[in-house]
């Protein structure tokens, strides 16, 4: 059994193509429809029923494009919305949230995890619950990190001012002991050199990209939905401002240049 | 004659209450309808057209409370909205750049204009138009700040790491010699000690508010819609998110506890 049908990634905005990228990587063969929500971008400072409304939104517009999955690759609609999304749509649905925390409950080694992300995606506690319900004698600490966002879409990653602020933020993790820190937003990873410089070597950075990526590829296969047609497949970028500034961010963020993006109508 | 109908006055969040407080102070009879788009804030990262969408929703949403008179507080729709906005309702419609560009040009002795905003008003070149239609002879050096925001919403006003942002964006307006800076945002007051302190106390910095509340008032008084009666006036807040968040703000901006502030639906 194959199935040619598209696997649908919503976010916020550009940020989710990190899981783009390692989705593409782990399945090859499947055709994926991006929508980055770039006219209502950032989530992170809004609420939980705004963050709702536009997660329903963003799938309504993937499910026009007949998907059979759909990644939420925004950290902030994962904590916030992704319940309510399993229970409004019958195709399955996956959020960057559970992977995230398995990677780092398999990676710590002092049971000391951190977490950073945006202020809804702190607040709602969201990473916390999820390490919890693989182990409760591992103790979480978070912190909630807004300028990191705005940083790194202004390009400044591995400025001396990034690295202070990442300071004020990351200072009373660091004083935990925290051996695994959870990227818990995907704008983070692009800040990976400046939080290891404060964190120190030793303690490993988890971004739940590539855990989501694996996820996707095993509900795939468990429901026989996987393409197992070959091919050259033709990924589809949607956005919901103009296409120009999505483009020349997302080279920041998947190293290559994007073509044919296109406002979603 | 009097007109009892209130003023609407709308910004893409909370920036906009420092254009409130001197309508207040400049018309103290008129009642004030004001409208915070913070499900969609902000709107200086984004394009013309999707600004203008917004920008005509909450025009029409002020409408609904039979508003006589519109300002425009936030300067990024001021700069690409204005003219639209203008076309496609018949009360009146004030932005905030023409009055911001008069005010810097009665003040500049040097001919020499600094301005300061978001990427979509600073690329929209509006101050720049608006000060050359005075004066020819005035040069405008222009700045976009984009980090300027995220810093006043985490409440770091005075920080170091501000001051070292605030370096990097203003040096270059510096070296030109502006003896005059406007603040092209309405969050940017709230930066005032740091921007001083950066670029000198002989620099003059210039905002729109009190110059706009001005304006506004010429307006109703031309037009016979002053309201001459007295009497305490209940002025009415809504934005398009939580108001929690906004209230808590607004003290930043206001220096006094908000209440009363609803959901738009």
């Amino acid at each position: 059994m194959s199935d040619s049908r598209p696997i649908g990634i919503f976010d916020s905005g550009v940020g989710g193509l990190t899981v783009f990228s390692e989705v593409e990587k782990a399945l090859p063969r499947e055709e994926i429809v991006y929508f980055g929500d770039t006219a209502r971008v950032p989530y992170g400072t809004k609420s939980k029923e705004t963050i709702t409304r536009f997660s329903v939104e963003n799938v309504e517009f993937l499910m026009k494009h007949n998907v059979k999955l759909v990644l939420v690759a925004c950290n902030t609609a994962s904590s916030l919305s992704l319940d309510f999304l399993k229970r409004c749509f019958r195709v399955p649905i996956i959020g960057v949230i559970a992977p995230g925390a398995r990677n780092a409950v398999n990676s710590t080694r002092n049971n000391r995890i951190g977490v950073v992300g945006t202020n809804a995606t702190i607040i709602s506690g969201a990473y916390e619950k999820a390490v919890k319900s693989i182990s409760r004698k591992i103790a979480v600490y978070s912190q909630s990190c807004p300028l990191f966002v705005p940083l790194v879409e202004e390009g400044w990653t591995k400025e001396k001012v990034t690295y202070e602020v990442a300071s004020v933020y990351l200072k009373g993790l660091k004083a935990k002991g925290v051996d695994t820190l959870i990227l818990g937003c995907t704008h983070y990873p692009l800040l990976k050199d400046v939080i290891k410089k404060f964190m120190g070597s030793e303690v490993l950075l988890v971004d739940s990209a590539r855990e989501v990526a694996k996820e996707a590829k095993a509900i795939l296969d468990a429901n026989g939905l996987l393409n197992i047609n070959p091919g050259r497949k033709k990924h589809k970028f949607f956005v919901s401002d103009e296409p120009g500034p999505f483009i020349r961010l997302s080279e920041r963020f998947l190293k290559r240049k994007m073509t044919c993006v296109k406002r979603a109508v």
